[in-house]
């Protein structure tokens, strides 16, 4: 075993902050330490949150972590968050949100957090996340937080690493039809409406409502508690593979709903279990990191097997229109297999 | 030259729609048609609209598309509307959208509106959506506007197909420090808030300033005509290649400020012709659509390579975690070359 990988394993905080910047920068001493690292994994809960700019998740994060740091009962967790930004391929967001960070977290040994910018491509930021997701796994961080800024496929691609995704919404976001994605709800497993002390809470919860209604139209919605539930029909209780959405209201700024959110995702996480769906979900992640690990090292040989002077020659063929992308790629293709 | 191709020229809308759907399902005719028609492409000003949802980017660009319609001078420019959604791989967004541009653009033969769902991989969306641009750029369509949902690093990848990025913005949205990106903003050409008869129209101006100052920091923001306007500083008015960002307020529904942000689209036209970044951007938007062709190309070459069973035995192999991911890569690199 590497002698960063023995570190991480040990505890060591200096060795996880250089085996993530190694495994970050995809370099061999990165990829050595996650071939070490990788049997050591599978333990953590990987919770995804995602959401749209202004439904408050970077606070929200914040008080998760707090929560599963200062439990009611029980041991503390090992939290660590993991912040990534695609939509920052300079800088700004990711630095902001950790000043916001620090104030709440900073000094607790049992909190990592790292923030993560584009690598350039949607690729290599979904294979760095994984990456550093298994680090932190390996060193024994029983929570893993792995936040999202937007709604896009790059989301839905990133929360495809986790086992349960929060999806973050607030209300006065909502009055373009764009407001609440029917795709985004789709990865939902848990979802939050935060910022719930404003105007317009109602509506949202209603359209949210009716979004869970077309996603999942054999369940039913209904009132629990004076608070919209959707959840299982009596008679589908039984079923453990069955898990509708829950709707959670909070105001993280202020701590309200946040222990009722805490026991959602406990209840997923055992949900998850039970039914199966943890080692389901854990065997797609996988496959789909190896399968963008496989572009980027076929795109990697093609590129190494053409020279600049080849792909130059095209890209101005291309650019005169005297040839198709197609008739390009295909002349490329001949030109590796000559 | 394919017939499909012949009748898109000789200007058949049915041809144009058939042409579309082919070359969106990436089928062999439309790759055929695609081929043909290429070298009839590069004609078209293709302009990108992004922004968060909520902030009305629907309306305007309907708007934008009405008034190119109808310009206070010279010819009525034909108008292709291209909605692409990215976050959204099943159905709801696109069609919702579909609704509310009909009411204002129906049985208008100079405009084309198509929605484009997700292609299950973001490479397949950016990639048909390349097609489909090119399809009415051979058709004559003399304005091509790309509107992408959110601000994820996929509505970037899209937004790097357009010549003129518009970015919206809306008040009310800005409250959260991650409201505004960074990189989002490095993409812009233009900058247009709508909504601007809301509150919070001034702060949220401000806000996207000092993001311009940091973005465009050797070039200075002044006031004109009584509105903020970015742009370049006396001394450097000479540079063609030197554009920054103006800021436009605007109220799609009402049509308040849409004759200047026209104004702005058409000098940001001008400024990229006489600065040689037209055709400059033309090269890079080729040789991206390119890569993702390629990179198509060698995944479906690679897993055509290899037998569903060796595929099975590394998933198996990777869940029980006897390999890492990346020791999965070799023994799958190593199957393919024996």
């Amino acid at each position: 075993m590497s002698v960063l990988a023995s570190a991480v394993l040990s505890g060591d905080r200096l060795a996880l902050a250089r085996a993530l910047t190694q495994v970050e920068n995809d370099t061999a001493e990165g990829r050595l330490a996650l071939n070490a690292l990788f049997q050591n994994t599978g333990r953590a809960h990987l919770i995804g949150v995602t959401g749209a700019p202004g439904t408050g998740k970077s606070s929200l994060v914040n008080q998760i972590a707090l929560h599963l740091r200062r439990p009611p009962e029980g041991e503390p967790k090992k939290v660590a968050i993991v912040a990534v930004d695609p939509s920052s391929p300079f800088t700004g967001g990711a630095v902001l949100g950790d000043r916001v960070r620090m104030r709440d977290l900073s000094g607790d040994p049992g909190v990592f957090i790292r923030s993560m910018a584009s690598r350039g491509s949607l690729g290599g930021l979904a294979q760095a996340t994984a990456g550093v997701v298994q680090v932190f796994d390996a060193a024994g961080y029983d929570v893993i937080l792995i936040e999202t800024v937007g709604a896009g496929q790059s989301e839905v691609d990133i929360a495809r690493l986790a086992h349960t995704t929060l999806v973050v919404e607030a209300p006065g976001l909502g009055d373009d039809i764009q407001a609440i994605k029917a795709g985004i709800l789709e990865i939902a497993d848990i979802l939050v409406i935060n910022k719930a002390d404003r105007p317009g809470v109602e509506s949202t919860e209603r359209a949210l409502k009716s979004m869970l209604e077309l996603a999942h139209p054999v369940k039913k919605v209904f009132k629990h508690h004076g608070q919209i539930m959707s959840t299982i029909a009596p008679e589908q209780a039984s079923d453990p593979a069955m898990w509708v959405p829950p709707i959670q209201r909070t105001v993280a700024t202020a701590g309200t709903g946040m222990r009722e959110l805490i026991q959602f995702i406990e209840q997923h996480a055992e949900h998850l279990r039970q039914s199966g769906e943890w080692s389901r979900r854990e065997r797609a992640r996988l496959q789909a990191e190896l399968d963008v690990l496989i572009t980027e090292t076929l795109v990697s040989q093609f590129r190494a097997s053409i020279s600049k002077t080849e792909f130059q020659n095209v890209y101005d063929a291309l650019a005169s229109r005297a040839i198709s992308p197609w008739e390009a790629v295909n002349t490329l293709m001949n030109k590796r297999q000559a």
